[in-house]
């Protein structure tokens, strides 16, 4: 399984996704699943990936490959004109790696299906995030719906949906991200540390933070540890139940 | 969908389920999953399920009907001599509904599954619950794992996971669950209320408390609005994140 997470403030975008990666329990290691196209000053593009990992890896070096050779037919993430585009081009590119896996040849038991995030700001157009279906079709994040999670997202999703605010500083955002974390990682063994962190200020065109949350990162382990004190003292909180 | 939650504490049992039912989003209504048998001073026996309905009213239909006609066959759930007994029987009973249906006539596409949570106290016995598979067979709670969720558990679990103590008065335990319940009715349309509750005190052998939570209830609106802001507080006293 996966657990990433792509949030849109007012002040930029903020991204956060796990790397574990599994098939089965006897089975699983460490992979990388936010990637980062970025031309200073022009754009910055991240994209996380949850899914079959094959499809998720052929999607990303076909990405990749097509960033670097100019002649191949269809076009680079780095030459489309707006995050719009770029969406169309990863959903087209995701849509093409399923169909190639599921055409002809073995077929496997499960499934080659991934969905992917994809958010960032090309310059003359907005910060914005998109949610990309197999099927290679996709949504935006608004107003009324500001984040995307993708993979294990029902544990970590009911924080998020309470304490979730456009006005949020990119600091709290990221307090509030590792107690979803770790409100999945507690609950799903598919969902693993180290975290990859990503920031992203509107109009800036480059990269603001980007940095890994190892297993035993110390601001990590105070909010996992403090988090249990924190919530049963917010039940204590809240207006006492009165048998009939 | 459905959400039932059976917790076992120190002085005793309680039990919470809701109240929809539904095939597809248009076709919802409102079905109590909670039953009891109760002999006063000698045995309380309570069984939530989740699945699919008519399975599991056939399955409440045939546990009644058996503990009426003496004659029949299969035991009484008003007569097995403990709560393993008890738990025995309903697996059977369930598996043998299952069966019924899976044989021969019309296949439909969803499937006939369901699952149980049956707690209770028979007298000479310790209280305790039982989780039961739609195969029939069951698990049953332990001091590592001291309650069962049944139906829509994900986002309703880390609270639980967080603020479960055995030590617990009943009431704290019922504050406890409105917020389990509020988190999964806020996030999964099929699941809804008003919520059926109910108290076990260890060794009453009669039912200490058994009430409807309606959708307008000044307690649970209440829990339910100040979660929001009790949870954003709870944020802000973790420690604050530092940018490296």
């Amino acid at each position: 399984m996966t657990y990433c997470v792509g949030l849109r403030l007012r002040r930029g975008l903020v991204f956060m996704s796990d790397t574990r990666t599994n098939a089965g329990v006897d089975n699983f290691s460490t992979t990388k699943k936010m990637f980062t196209w970025e031309v200073p000053g022009e754009r910055v593009i991240t994209l996380m990936t949850a899914g079959n990992l094959a499809t998720t890896q052929a999607l990303i070096s076909l990405l990749e490959e097509r960033s670097k050779t100019p002649s191949e037919r269809s076009p680079s993430i780095l030459e489309r004109p707006t995050m719009f585009e770029v969406a169309r081009l990863v959903g087209a590119t995701l849509k093409e790696v399923i169909a190639d896996t599921t055409g002809a040849g073995p077929a496997a038991s499960s499934r080659f299906k991934a969905s992917v995030i994809v958010g960032g700001q090309v310059k003359g157009g907005l910060p914005t995030l998109f949610l990309i279906y197999p099927e290679g079709n996709f949504i935006e994040v608004t107003e009324d719906a500001p984040f995307f999670q993708i993979g294990e997202a029902k544990y970590g999703k009911p924080i998020l949906v309470r304490a979730y605010d456009p006005d949020l500083s990119f600091e709290d955002t990221i307090r509030l991200l590792m107690v979803s974390f770790d409100s999945t990682i507690k609950a799903n063994l598919s969902v693993g540390l180290p975290l990859d962190l990503q920031i992203y200020a509107n109009d800036s065109f480059t990269i603001e933070e980007q940095s890994r949350v190892e297993a035993d990162d110390a601001y990590y382990q105070s909010i996992s540890e403090s988090w249990g004190d924190a919530l049963r003292n917010a039940l204590m909180d809240l207006p006492p139940y009165k048998r009939a």
